[in-house]
């Protein structure tokens, strides 16, 4: 008998290559030990949290035990803690927004999936740049949603902005940017981000002419902090009313598995009150009710820290001296803490069994949309990083043989 | 142009008569004081957490600026709490279970709607015994599920078994059960249960001959410790293979604010394992991720602890006490902290406005898809309850009159 749906189990089949994967990778760390093991396939991020963190968990544990101390709170959040965000959001994203704009969720993917609710319909369509973070296409798919994915201009993965605009259809509901970018470090420009921004609103009047429902302009920025050689990420909210903003403290202050994200609609955007009302309503009946109180908490009180960052810039340049050592091709990221380099053959799965012999574990291109190219994730100490250099260098020699 | 989706948009109208009645409630507490209102409308646990939280918190400050201190766990939660968790439940289910069978979740709501995810197709029935806590129907809908609800026997809300039994039907994909029930605080008697567990094996029985899916049987309790006069809820693993139970730590240590919860799939369920790694699939992709690490924690360390009941069981004598002087007939709860109270008269909205009249809040019983009740929380102190007397017979009287 069927005990899961089928598409269910379809995409626990579809999953299987990435479980063999880190079953190979578990199988390296048993027989080998788990320092002998180099594995950049993890985005975990291991930089310890701000000190601050023990201070504010032991102001939170001071104020446990009482009534309520750690009850419900409402559906969209903290009162006060939405207000530290929206004040902190204005500035990042240089625009008046308030705390009724912002609600708490359970991570950047839990206010990800509570917006695909409210606005997704069967078979509408969210447009992505390829390669991409794979998890989206669940996401969206649990409603009914398609994630159709556009391939990024080589090499540096800039959205190729004309593929997107031809790719715009009545049933596109939602254009999905992510940038600095997972999983190829990039930071998107201005330029490019004004010219998407204006892509959606030339959409969203010629709906608003010949009817249609609004194409929403998302923006996933867990890794919005992680700019290095004196980047910024240009904010998306004033460059179109119809963009919405989402994030975590998950990479900023290493807070991933207390699950603390937020979303935030523009102020702007006709019927944002509706939306917001909407995401309160799929907040609280997809489970969450709220986002956990203690890294609510935590997370405001944490507003003005972040992990030190040096230590990611410092393993990016390391990163980028082996890998360049070994022959390896990649565009230098200007963001986030991950390599998406080339793999020197076509299919990057040899090059992967080749990494794995080296004891080296990598993610594949395939994994990201994006065949040809590996991904290597920089949350793991320097020592290891430099370690990697020869088994790099003979894998890339042996696939080249 | 349509913001959210239909679906959403009707979901929203059809909730307005609650945001209603709460608004009506704000009104009160601000026009009169919020000490002036005897609000008997919410579930939200005021029972301080047990005194141990306040150093298991501490050693979580002690040991959070590490490394991933409070970094990603796996999927499915920490190891070591799933292995308490798994001897905590071997213990109350009295059925071995190991940790493999347990997954942690952003609490029991969570935890259902992964479920649901994981087995509901669309047009799928899950059937319920009324009244029955509203959200269920959200929780289920998401995926297209639809939930039917069968009128419970009066006085006493045992479930009707045959009435059950006559609505199974190819559809029917899930039967749930809620006890300690929520509004009722009726508790199913092992004899009830049984006979429950029957109707489900023998409906699998059929099915394994003549095709068609599993029927679970769902047990949600995240009231089970809350268990007066005596009562002991019976455990529901050892009666049908085809079981699981979920819970929370909200009610038993007033963690609710921080979301942590379990579901248990029975091992000797057929492809319990694949059901297994669906959930734990599910909840990776609806945003959960893992259960939050805090969280998880915190209620591995209060494991063998509870909030104060003799506390709520004192709240529900008096009660008892306060609605039989009005003459308000209501069976008395043997669990959880609600009374679910007959209305003086059929149209339980006329009594639900002559108590706010007296600055009485309550959930009328059409919100738990029963009408002609109202539903009365205790997690309010007993002041509250002891001034509400007066206001009670008024009400009675006024609308008898």
């Amino acid at each position: 008998m069927n005990i899961v749906t089928d598409e269910i189990s379809t995409s626990m089949a579809a999953g299987s290559w990435i479980r063999k994967m880190f079953e190979k990778g578990r199988e390296l760390k048993n027989t080998f030990g788990e320092d002998a093991v180099c594995d950049f396939s993890l985005g975990n991020p291991d930089v310890p949290p701000p000190f601050a963190a023990k201070a504010a968990l032991e102001e939170i544990a001071s104020n446990a035990v009482k009534p309520l101390g750690l009850g419900y709170c409402p559906n969209a959040g903290i009162p006060y803690v939405r207000e530290a965000m929206a004040a902190y959001l204005s500035r990042q994203q240089q625009t008046s927004v308030d705390a009724s704009h912002v609600i708490m969720s359970v991570g950047a993917a839990g206010a990800m999936v509570s917006f695909f609710r409210a606005v997704i319909e069967k078979d509408d369509e969210v447009l992505v740049s390829a390669p991409y973070f794979v998890e989206y296409g669940f996401y969206c798919g649990h409603f009914g949603g398609k994630l159709r994915a556009i391939p990024a201009l080589t090499p540096d993965f800039t959205p190729d902005v004309e593929a997107l605009a031809k790719a715009i259809n009545p049933k596109t509901r939602v254009l999905l940017i992510n940038s600095p970018n997972n999983p190829t470090g990039c930071i998107y420009s201005e330029e490019v981000l004004k010219k998407i921004a204006a892509l959606v609103d030339a959409e969203n009047e010629r709906r608003e002419r010949e009817g249609g429902r609004p194409l929403f302009l998302l923006s996933d920025e867990p890794y919005r902090i992680f700019a290095f050689d004196g980047c910024t990420v240009p904010p998306i909210l004033p460059l179109t009313k119809w963009s919405c903003v989402l994030g975590s403290f998950s990479k900023s202050i290493s807070l991933a598995g207390e699950r603390v994200g937020y979303f935030l609609v523009n102020p702007a955007m006709p019927g944002a009150e509706t939306l917001i009302s909407a995401l309160i309503l799929t907040t609280r009946t997809l489970g969450s009710v709220n986002a956990p109180v203690i890294g609510q908490r935590l997370a405001a009180a944490l507003l003005d820290e972040t992990v030190d960052l040096s230590v990611y810039d410092s393993r990016r340049r390391l990163m980028a001296k082996v890998l360049s050592s070994a022959g390896i091709e990649f565009p230098m990221p200007k963001g986030a803490f991950y390599f998406f380099a080339k793999s020197p053959v076509e299919d990057e799965m040899k090059f992967v069994d080749a990494l794995l012999e080296e004891k080296i574990l990598v993610v594949t291109g395939k994994g990201f949309g994006f065949p040809g190219y590996i991904r290597l994730s920089c949350s793991v100490d320097e020592k290891i990083i430099a370690r990697a250099e020869n088994g790099f260098k003979r894998a890339v020699e042996r696939v080249l043989a």
